[in-house]
């Protein structure tokens, strides 16, 4: 076994494995998972786009593709990230099975055993798992409500005695904070960054989930934005967009990375697969994507507004949280000193679970936190499920 | 970026790669690729599979599912590979996509930068990309008509300071060989690797498709053998027995192995792709599989006996080859001293690709073979192509 193999790490995998088990079991609340409703899959698409498939359109979904992805849709996801701002042209994209494979790779282009990386503090689950993974050594910089901690992030910065092998962020939606970076705060980020070698991961799973029409404008993702000297990693997934069975995703990133990628890319699997490929590729071309987003930004904007307005109504005002105006998240800040892996315990014994805030901290110590999700239950079962949720916090925290 | 993306793995990949998309080019006669024909996919039956999904079965599709893959899917496998002899009982399965994936993550779980493993020679070269991408020190063992030179093995292993932490095996229809171990083969190589505390990988990627009922019994795979003191890592897929597009292979592996790989493959992507599980899990419940087979076996078995008969009518005497009985290679020996890559080059100017030898050697040293398929070719194309290539031969080599 190696180094990695042998560590810890796989004490708190068995722990959120158990946790998504019982989250699953028959007659429990749960606002742990990430996963879109069930209820909100486009499966009448689905069927329609199937039925329409030719015989060689079959043939290719069968078939290996290209270990980039298949054409056809490298070309019609291009045209939907132009269509976002993006800046595909200088770049290349990679399909890839979920952004999380787009961040693997990423970590494996970059890290070797014991280099410095920094992300946020909380930051993806998912993201940390692959960085431990190739045993990079994870240094991380707080989130504040409006973005990443600009001040905190040049005290690191400049303090270290070799530069990080990249940033990894995620700007729109955070997983599991629920904030927004500010334009004021990516403008500050990109100045603060550009010039000294070191790249950016743009993580953007959720951007196109938001509730208001409005803040278009300020999700737009840094790597759409104008700057100099700066690489950006940009990843993305159909995971939240049309389904994770798909196992889609893909990275958008310079030449030069790219090619180190592909060669990973294609040491792990060869490519990813044709047949959802092949089916992502006909949603994109129809516009099906579109009218489908239009629907589930609807559901979640409910999900959501209902979740904080039973949160505002029952939360003891110690508990304080960044009103989400999008993606599938809130994050509940406790008191300090707060255990909430206590309140996870006795939320459980009332038939509820969600995630606690530790799972979320690259080093494990933060234990005052709480992500709850609204991205998969009904309103009504959310307006059942919160209350609970409070009345738990306040046992272990008073009231 | 890494010490291994900083490497100079990349420029083999990318020949690999413009040969590849040479080999799809109009008019030409491929003999290069290792994909089923698109001829061939079961299109029928996965339209019936398709149309007759409930609704539950679409979401399941749509969403995540464990990392170890769908129950239900998991369930039909181990039938299916129970019938076939495996042990699964006392060992875990976990879905991967495709075998390669499963072979990358056994990679990850063993090797450390600088470790040794041992492979064949020749060897599948994206297992070799994979064991390269993680720094191992391959040490390569060389094949013989009936299986790998277990004296050779010996002596390898017993001359080695550390112990290596795999062998990395292909027994049956191997790939690139096309030849199958014998049954005192492996049982000479189970009994020279008990009590070494070096796990075996099995990989087996075609022994479902072999020409001859009664080979079936010489097929049977080493995890299934009676052994003591030896973990056998085995890999499969549904690349060549359904369509590599699903993307889908697995592993079946001891429990203590199997909790490092469920980790890696957290890290990686979380799952495989829950839509193509649904799928593959439906061919295996209704036995359609079954009848596949038996229909891709007929058709393949045509296209190998034809690609014999036409090689044994024009191949210069002082090439040889073993005939296969299965899978979908056949590897020309050359004269010692011999290029294949000029005989490659002389044949690409007359229209007819395959793959020169050297491709396959770990060591990228050993030039005098040539891998051609007859997969994914009709017995026709076949006639008029297998001519030129001996052709090309007798112009670099001589009469």
């Amino acid at each position: 076994m190696t180094r990695f193999a042998k560590g810890v790490a796989n004490l708190r995998s068995s722990q959120i494995r158990d946790l998504m088990s019982l989250a699953t079991r028959p007659g429990i609340i749960s606002f742990a998972g990430g996963m879109p409703g069930n209820d909100l899959f486009p499966l009448q698409e689905l069927d329609t786009i199937y039925n329409n498939l030719t015989e060689k359109e079959k043939q290719v979904a069968m078939q290996y593709g290209p270990t980039c992805g298949l054409p056809s849709l490298l070309e019609s996801l291009a045209a939907f990230l132009e269509k976002k701002g993006l800046k595909v042209g200088d770049n290349r994209l990679m399909i890839t099975t979920g952004s999380l494979q787009a961040i693997n790779i990423l970590a494996h282009a970059f890290v070797d055993e014991g280099d410095d990386i920094i992300v946020e503090n909380p930051s993806f689950i998912g993201a940390i798992s692959a960085f431990k993974s190739y045993q990079a050594n994870i240094i991380s910089v707080p989130l504040k409500s409006d973005g990443i901690d600009i001040e905190a992030l040049r005290q690191q910065l400049d303090s270290m005695p070799r530069k990080p092998k990249f940033l990894y962020i995620t700007p729109s939606f955070h997983n599991p904070a629920g904030i927004v970076y500010s334009k004021e705060n990516r403008k500050a980020l990109i100045e603060l960054m550009e010039g000294r070698d070191i790249p950016v991961i743009e993580d953007d799973a959720y951007s196109d989930l938001y509730f208001y029409e409005e803040d278009k404008e300020q999700l737009k993702t840094i790597q759409s934005m104008e700057r100099k000297d700066l690489d950006v990693c940009f990843t993305g997934s159909f995971s939240k967009i049309i389904g994770p069975g798909l196992r889609l995703g893909w990275m958008l990133v310079p030449q030069h990375i790219y090619e180190k990628c592909e060669l990973i890319k294609q040491s792990i699997d060869a490519c990813s697969p044709s047949f959802t490929q092949v089916i992502a590729d006909k949603f994109l071309r129809t516009d099906v994507i579109h009218s489908y987003l239009e629907r589930v930004r609807e559901e979640y904007k409910k999900r959501g507004l209902a979740m904080i307005e039973c949160l505002k109504a029952n939360l003891p005002s110690y508990v304080t949280f960044v009103e989400p105006r999008g993606g599938f998240y809130i994050w509940l800040q406790l008191p300090e000193g707060t255990d909430a892996t206590e309140i996870l315990k006795k939320a459980i014994d009332k038939g509820v679970v969600f995630v606690s805030g530790v799972t979320f901290d690259p080093h494990e110590t933060r234990k005052n936190a709480i992500r709850v999700s609204y991205c998969n239950t009904a309103v009504d079962v959310i307006q059942k499920g919160i209350p609970v949720v409070c009345e738990a916090i306040k046992e272990v925290c008073g009231q």
